[in-house]
Parts: structure tokens; C-alpha cells; sequence
């Protein structure tokens, strides 16, 4: 059998200035550990407010991968 | 009873520039009203077009705040 | 019968640099062939990643446009 | 910062004739408190029955209005 | 145990007129074999197209009757 | 190969009177150019509102037509 | 054709006391009626209030069993 | 009132062999007892795994059928 | 016009216990300022862990009151 | 700007033997009239019965292509 | 780069007594392996039965942990 | 505690052929490296187009184990 399998883990990333920094960040990390990341999904976006600005923005991503 | 108690409320922040300034709009503006605003989630992003640009990001949020 | 009625196309628009410029190249791509387009709705967000870094933001979005 | 922001709150209007109706009178029932309404949107649609009859249209909507 | 039951059975009305009076259909016909009908929630409107013209309103409709 | 082959459109119909009405506008306006429709899917239901009235029913359709 | 075949139901437990109660009594009362139950999914918790104490907890549940 | 009504009931159809298999056999089984059935949609898609393979696939689909 | 209307709040209640408990914490909370509440519905539940134990269970109600 | 631009259309594929079959067939027929086609999302498996056996497998797909 | 970054897995606990003590179950098992766990979200409830009585109720979280 | 618990991942399966071989491929592969598992559940289907025809069916599915 030689299809190809993926594998998908989910990870929030954080950010003080973006949605779009926040998946980058959280893909970087992902990739200190994992090989082969191809992709990514939203599944979610949120974030903290302190004295009523936005410090954080939180995006919620799946990853995937392909397996070897 | 002291278990603390959260109020969530759903505002529709804009810009002209990016959904992540949309969000942060509609946080600043719940926070001329609201005390103790911690945290929210995004529910939706559309936008208006003009003339084949987009004219305005719009993003809605639930905003959560510790109820008093 | 003069009610006004729309259509919706679905568009996927990429970028480099972040989900609001993918929203925004796909308003543009789709101005290029469809007039009166009057709002977009954010249906899916996501990427691909290479080499653990994202590469390209991919943001779909539904068009709106009047009919005439 | 001069972009507008919405609030968005949500009512169940009910009928005994209609869904359309039921809409309706949520909207015109909000109005009496909140200036500046400019759209809804419909989530729930349900109703009572009594002896086999439909006795209550009810029709939950979401009502956007511009914040001053 | 005198906790009050309910169950719910799903019906498809139609009609040739209205989604209300599609919903209405369904529960009337529901009557007929069921006893103490209380509520009904509606899960899906679509319909028949002939001609270009609709033809035939239909609303899934979920349907609570209290068990005895 | 002869199993059928349909297409799905989205539109928007509007109406100052009811949603059911606003569904058939959309039908109406989709058969001036699209041929063979046999059904449509209610996925959005929604209003414009101006001075605390609902002045505009919008229905959000999928309409389906077979491709010959 | 051996391949078991499972059939579904939908009840609405209650319960003075709790959700896990509600759902409980929910799959009691489906047993009266129904042999071979052998699973159960919640698909919806709410509840009635009065004088601002919750009177009622109310769980939706699907409840499996093998058709024989 | 001659609009014709329907009804869904909910059942899994298994198989060893494919997800299109366990839907045929739940809609054989269903067929045993009701009349007059005309369509089936697929709710759930899922399945039992032994020593690492799939035992059987699980597919449970809603069959609507006209109501006499 | 006599038919009702309510409105629909939304409140996140927090127990040390149990979800029930932290459900009927948000009733009581939103009953101090808001009368004639009548159901409520859960749309969420989560909760905080510290040192691998539930230190806090949180339920997002909706809370349906009537609107005099 | 190069960034590439895709569009997405909504097609149900039918089969009398499978879901996979009634996919690959949408693809096909979509492919007769567009180009540059790279993937597909399953949105919806349904079919028709008669008496008492599954006749037609309907499976919606959305189609991604490149806009050029 | 120093913005925290979180993982989110996905578990299963179950419990003869209650919804609330699966989610506990869960928690604790997840902390034999996984440090600093921070939250859980309920995304599935359902349960076994034997002989008419729900014997086990299961709670599948999505438990949040901080990466370090 | 004695009360089993199970973990969840999430594997996509390619094939060929058809969704139900891509199915068992994604649970083959998990099954190299996990041990007990007992069921996995459909998430997401879709798959690559190439000259106009399926090149891969892809089925994304979700994985339950128990912990030992």
C-alpha cells in the first residue's frame, strides 16, 4: 500500500498585533517537532482583552502532515 | 454563591484595512460601555464592496465581560 | 416584479501575506468578470505550509452581486 | 477612529399567522427601545401546538443596529 | 419517576401556498396518529421547481408530543 | 456514461411582503437564464429594516437544475 | 443480509435535579417501549425557569437499538 | 387538504464491505416494515475497528417516505 | 398587536461541581436583573483545569425572558 | 498581483452503483466545460429509493478550479 | 518569537455516574502524560446502555495545554 | 478510577479508488503505531482532480483508542 497518509494535529497560536501572525506562529512552533507540514485549517479565531484593548489574538489551526 | 458569572454580547466591529483592526474596533467600542471585558470570539467576517474593492472588513465578535 | 435579486459566486483568494489580502485578490480576480458586486462572506480560511513556514494564505469567500 | 460598529441582540417574535409575521413583530417590538436598526437575521424557527394546531409561530432573529 | 417524557418525530410537510402553511400540513397530519402534540421546530425549507416556477413548498419540521 | 448530472446556483431573492415570496422571486429570476430547475434549498433567511419596519424579506436559495 | 441494522429515536428527558439525571430518565422511558437499546447521543440540553431558578432540566437524546 | 406529507426515521445500515453497502442494507432493512419509501440522506459516517482494521463500516442515514 | 415577544441574553455560569450546578449559577445571576425569565439553553461547555484537575466548570446559556 | 486565484462551483453527481462513482462522475461532467479543475469537497450524500432499494447515490461536490 | 502557543488534544472519558465526572476523568488520565493543561471543551455526549439503564456516560473534551 | 478513557486523532486516508479504501488506509496506517483501536469516524471527504478525473479520494477521519 503506498497511498499517502496525513496526519492532523490541532494548535492555537497567539499574537499581540494579528490573526494572520497568530497561525504563522502557531505553524512555527508545530514545526520545531513535526516534519512534512503541508497545510493548515482555521477552526477558530479568539483572543483576551486587558483594559479594553485586544492584547492577544488566538487562532485555533489544524495541521497536517504527511506521514512516513 | 461566588462563582464568578460572565455576560457575553455580540457587537460588529469595522475598518477599512484588515479583519484584525475590525476586532479590535469593535472591543474599543463595547469598552465605552462594558467594565471587564476578558475575552472574545469571532463569529463572522464579511465586508462591503465598492467598485470591485473592498471598501469595509467587518467582523463580528461575541464579547465575554465578569459580571459584578 | 422589480424586488431586487442577487447572485452569490464562491471564490478562493490567496496571499503571501495575510487573510485579509487573500479576501481582498479575490473581490478583485472576481470585479475582473462580474458587476455590482455589493459584499463578500468568509467561509473557510486556511494555507500551505513549506519547509515550516506558511506560504500562502487561502481565504474563500461567497460574492454577492446584484442582478440586473 | 470614525468606523461604524453594530450591536447585535437577539429576539423572539411570535404569530399567529406566520413565520414571515412573527419576524415582524420582533422587529417592530425591538424598535420601541433601540434606535437605528438596520438588518436581521433568522436562526430558529419553531412554534407551539395546541389540539393538533399550529397555535404560535415563533421566530428567533438576530437585530443589527448602528451604535452612536 | 414522574419526570415528564416527550419524544420527537420528524415530518416533511408541503403546500402550494407558504413554508408556514407547509409547517402547518405537517403537524395537522401528525395529529392524526399522535397525541399531545406541544411543539415543533423547523430543520430544513426547500421545494419543488416546475416551469421556473416553485411548485411545491416543503418544511422538515421536528415535531415534541408528551409521552403517556 | 447517462447518470444525471446537476448543478447547484445561489441567489438571493427579495421581497417586501413575505419570505415565501422572496424564495419564489429568486426561482423566477433564475429561470430568465438557467433551464431544467427542479428544486430548490432555503440556507439563509435575513431583512433590511428602516425606521423599526422589516422593508425587505431576503432569502438566501440553492437552486438545482439538471445540466443536459 | 446479515449486517446488523440499528434504529434511532428521539426523546426528551427531564429532570428536577441535573442533566445526567434528564438523559437518564430519557433512555428509562424509551426502554418501556423499545428492546435492545444499546447506545444514546445528546443533541441538545436546555431547561424551563421560574421565579429565576432552573424548574427543569431538559436533555434531547438519540437513542439506538438493534432492529431484530 | 391533499399535500402530500412525509416522514423520516433514522436507522445505520452496516456492512464489511463499503459505506454505499451499510446504506443499501439500512434502507432493505427499513423497507421491511414501511411503505413507500422515496429517498434517504446520509447523517453519519462512521465505524468498528479490530486488530487494526475496519470491521465494519457504519452508516446512518435519515429515510423519508410518504405518509397514506 | 398582542402577540409575545422575548428576548434572549447570553451568560456563562461557573461551578466548582458540576455542569448542572454552573448552568443554574448563570440563571440566578441573570435573574437579579432581568424578570420573567422562562427557559434557558446551553450553547457551550467548557471549563479551567489547574494541576491536572477541573477547578472550574462553565456553561454558556442563552436565557429566554419574556418582554412585558 | 499573481497571487492565483481559484473558484469554486456546487455540482451533484449521481450513480447507481456508489458515492465514490457518483463523484467521480460529477467531476467529469464538470470538466466538459471547465478547466484547470484540482480538487473536490463532498457536501452532501443523499439518493433515491425505490421500491424498496437504493436506485440512484447522490453525491453534492463543490469543484475547485484556477481562475486564469 | 515569544507568544504562547497551545496544543489541543482530544479524549474520551467515561463515568457510571455522571456527564460532569467523565470530563473529569478525562482531565486526570490526559495529566498522567501532558503537562501544563490549562482548559477542556465539551464536544460530544453520549453513553452505553445495557438492560434499559445507561451504564456508562462518555464526554469526548478537547483538553489545551501550553507548549513549551 | 477504573473508568476506561480512549484518545482521538485525526488521520487522513487516500486511495485510488474509493472513500472506503481511503478510510481503511487512514486506520491501517494509525494502526503501525497505536495500539486498541476500536472505531473512527468520518470528518471530511474530498480529494485531488487531475485532467478531469479523480486522481485521490481523501477521507479525513477521526480515530478512538483506548488508553492503557
Amino acid at each position: 500500500m503506498s497511498d499517502p497518509i496525513f496526519k492532523k494535529i490541532e494548535v492555537v497560536g497567539t499574537s499581540t498585533k494579528s490573526f494572520s501572525e497568530a497561525a504563522a506562529n502557531a505553524v512555527t512552533k508545530a514545526a520545531e517537532t513535526v516534519r512534512n507540514i503541508s497545510w493548515f485549517e482555521v477552526v477558530e479565531q479568539r483572543g483576551n482583552v486587558m483594559e479594553g484593548m485586544i492584547q492577544q489574538y488566538q487562532v485555533t489551526v489544524q495541521i497536517g502532515f504527511r506521514l512516513e
